[in-house]
């Protein structure tokens, strides 16, 4: 028996991916799709402009559109809704579904940084589902869970496991983010083409703050925020899908670049071993190629679900650790994850 | 009576911006351009693929073009070479031009870390002219000012206001540098497009010594390097023209981010009220917009010659400043500061 | 006395073109600038999102944005207006300053093929002027000239003088258009990324009625359109500015290459001699090089007001002739032809 | 028994396509790459500069890289040899494999256009194999197909099903082809970056040529070209993978687009039913949305090999059918038509 799925939002660019991860899904049944008020009553092949590549698949192309609304869904039996809904809308729909019986994983940031709601990376973090527990004071009936943000995901992968061995006292992360990761009419063409524009909005605050709640540890019932701060600075670079970042961590040690690579290539991460058919074999992949990693190469490695680092290497007496990391937005930064979180919260009975 | 002048490798696209620069320029008559054997010969207009806009200036289109011979350029009368050879021929070349009393400044990337010979970004340190004493040691006859790499060009430019003031204690910066910055077939289009390379050869480790050198002070006849230190991730990006670097300053003092953009803003460097005529009035130009600068908006900012720096904020108790510092590669990184050293030199009697 | 004149939709693409042409021009003062409401009240240089390079012009900086309102208007004592609204609003805005006694040149698609209006691509038919007399029959007190669609102000600007002197049967026109032809946000940058998107709504249409119309004459009071049938196939490819177009000819006479550059290299039009300051010295470029005219190169010749034509050559006995012509489509396509044709109303004493 | 199999020039780009589709193929074991000089005797992973997405096949990473020597590939038992050397070099290399025994499949330009060699659209003409009869004078004692120039493939592919129905008269094709047409370094970056170059060497005689060879039939032995004519101007834009052309058909009838469209799907061609691994179910794929085919949307369209056509519509009394057409350049316009003619001559016992 499969788990009856929804996603909301299904129309836009994290949607799609949504769609695609779960339209043939072993455990999880699509049986819903929402979209904006004018959209609802067509079919979703028909007012979908669908620019993931090759077509809708043929098992939601005649679903018809829903209406982000709990009695609908009830009606079509939804359990868990996977949310790609914009932000300004997101959490009316989101608290109102909660209420109603229905779990949430959510990709929308509101709320992402309360303390009793886990923002999962699920191999950082997926102990974080713990304070599930204490949202029963809420009053919901449904569980939420929210993905972090497509660059903090990214680069928290990357971290976990040198935070795990090393000292690390500071990362200072420059992105070079992809266009999807505005959306799929985000970034006008005129300005991104032969550009970079140095500016995404509330997107420093939130590789600072969500990097801190992904890599803290659970304390009584709560998450505590890692002692890690991580200060960055954030471009949009002409690239269609893949998030690079330039990463620089002060450490309170000397390390070594290839007991550092080691350590990468080993990671496996909290989920290891539990068969979640989204996970990447190799949560962290190390090219050893001076010239990667590249979004045009490398963004589908473990199918959009690994992040690829390159380039490890040390300045100043070792203590300074220097590494390029990427990985796909809207997979690993945004459906891949939400998806994941899903399989993972069925392997913990939450589901 | 204007100053006879030669450009060496003047079919690149370096080549190309001295040719812009100096075909019409007050000071300097260009009267020879060389390039490699199979051009030789021939009008510059006929073998010149130009690439940099509009056309080949009327002045020089009929030129015939010259090899890299001292007597040739002798014959001529060349008293100072602008030399935009590539890195694997220009010392042989270079040198030759030197013991036969031709002064040369080489944007070319061989002895610009010689103790005797200046490496010159005039704003931040045309003092530095003063070695020149030392290199009659060698035994020429002409003089040697090299250019700097085109990304410490532009850093040091922003930093030196910086250093002035602060106590800068380390700079991590990653740059994101236009497909110009390897010459006219250096980057193919392939590999490129809606791409990120993490990776261009040499690069970091110029950014670090030269910027040491550049930011250093004359002692006793000989440069001393700054103790600044700047540690690089370099990266090419799908951009024409236009070098924008994501800096972190870590600083042994708070700063206000409004006095440090004052201190930028009213840079005006080390041949202020000289009268050059390359020299751009502000050479550090701020912008207020959170979205700026951009390359496509910004690389010509004093026709190419000042860098453009914004989002000043700061970070971590205020000791962590960070900003984005855009500049022209093949000018201010390039050409228009060898040009610029040129006069310079003109200025100083030694040309 | 300069005549006052306003920008409607100044915050656009081509409002930005027209206010940077108008700024400072000798004949024009413009006082006014127009926008949506939102923008109403503010000045321009804080409401305005300037990308077309470099700083918005000091002289209108701080003009107040006004609303598209003709009493508005009429008490800054605009005389003229260069319409750059969105074709959905401009009509009704267009026809009330036309009743209110304001001249209108208009960008806008409405009303461009109507009999009695001149859409008027200078030296190609300056004289269809003649039919402004018959427009007085609407009851307006000003007087509406239309600009052409960017592609069409292209092709018949190339087309026509061979059109003068060949007898030509057909042309089937391929285009390849910029971003910009859609505006600021027309189109999305992952969509155009490392593509080429086959269609532009209404383009092709335009480009076979508005030919028609442009090529024509006056007879009668009324323009009749020129029996010259134009067959188009539109795509947008990733170029910032300016559309490249494939024009294939059918020619009922054999013609030879070099003749027809001649013909295309003397065309100076029906305005040559006018002093116009708008308009290009030679209105048809033609470039030998066989890689070119490219958009980057050659987007701003004669300053965006030429278009340029290259590999002109013949197939099937001579009676196929095949050339490219570029032309920067927001200058000679929209708000430069509409400030040449302000000009050349001054010229005739229409305005 | 698989076949034994080399490809030639295995270190470029459509040499990576070939060794792509061929390390796992189920008829042909790929047993020797050829590179050359500076690259013979290490192993092709490590020589090989990897673009083409994912990685090295495992089956062949670790193959010594061989010269393109025939006693070295007799000695591995080479049967047939597929050639993506660079056309200076590849008639030599060729000719002596022919006469040595080893049948070639070769992408390379020369010879093309003999009247006993097979220039093969498998879909299209394969029964041009006829003509392989003919080649034993010319003392070979392997065979010669010659695979079409990309743009040709692709055109002739969509032309084929319309020639065999309507009186088509002339073609008028305006090609937007892709980077990787001209191989990995063949486009700098620089050149293309927003911008499309309106020539490509060769291109536009190719495919007149080369279209009348293949649209052509055997006639006692020697293959006669077909009577309809194609006029082509060739461009090269920003696109990574996909030419894209845009097609007008001069008709002798009327014609009905949405017959046309039946025409185009249900044609299976000349290979149908044959079960060739590599051939796709559909060669001609026809997209009813306005706004494709694009090349990043359906480059993929069958693995690669089908073409895929859209905007089929009329013009001038229906006498002029105006279309697009899309295909992978380097799989139908390289290495997929190469793999696909080996696999038909396996089938016609030629190999």
């Amino acid at each position: 028996m499969r788990i009856k799925a929804a996603v909301l939002g299904a129309t836009g660019l994290v949607g799609q991916r949504f769609v695609s991860l779960l339209a043939n899904h072993p455990w999880f049944d699509l049986v819903a799709l929402t979209a904006s008020e004018k959209r609802v009553g067509r079919s979703y092949g028909e007012v979908v402009e669908w620019v993931i590549g090759e077509d809708v698949p043929d098992a939601v192309k005649d679903l018809q559109v829903l209406p982000n609304d709990l009695k609908v869904l009830r009606r079509e039996g939804v359990e868990v809704a996977f949310s790609a809904l914009p932000s300004s809308v997101a959490w009316g729909v989101e608290e109102s579904l909660l209420k109603g019986g229905i779990t949430v994983v959510s990709n929308a940031s509101p709320m992402r940084l309360e303390p009793d709601i886990p923002l999962l990376n699920p191999e950082v973090n997926v102990s974080h589902l713990e304070v599930l527990e204490k949202q029963k004071r809420r009053g919901w009936s449904g569980r939420l869970v929210k993905v972090p943000n497509c660059s903090t995901a990214i680069l928290t992968l990357a971290l976990k496991p040198l935070i795990d061995v090393y000292r690390v006292r500071r990362v200072a992360v420059t992105t070079m983010q992809a266009i999807s990761g505005a959306g799929l009419r985000g970034v006008p063409g005129y300005m991104i083409g032969c550009n970079v524009i140095p500016f995404i909005k509330g997107e420093e605050e939130k590789l600072t703050a969500e990097s801190a709640k992904i890599l803290g540890f659970v304390d009584k019932d709560s998450i505590r925020p890692s002692e890690v701060r991580v200060s960055a600075s954030c471009t949009r670079v002409p690239v269609l899908d893949g998030h690079l970042e330039s990463v620089f961590v002060d450490l309170d040690e000397s390390v070594n670049p290839s007991e550092v690579v080691k350590v990468l290539k080993s990671f496996r991460g909290e989920i290891a071993g539990w068969g979640l058919p989204t996970a990447p074999e190799n949560p962290v992949v190390v090219r050893g190629e001076e010239w990667r990693p590249q979004p045009r190469l490398d963004v589908m490695a473990g199918e959009g679900m690994s992040v690829v680092v390159g380039r490890v290497r040390v300045d100043e007496g070792d203590r300074l650790l220097k590494f390029f990391v990427l990985g796909h937005n809207t997979l690993r930064g945004a459906a891949g994850s939400g998806v994941l979180i899903g399989e993972a919260m069925v392997k913990k009975g939450l589901l």
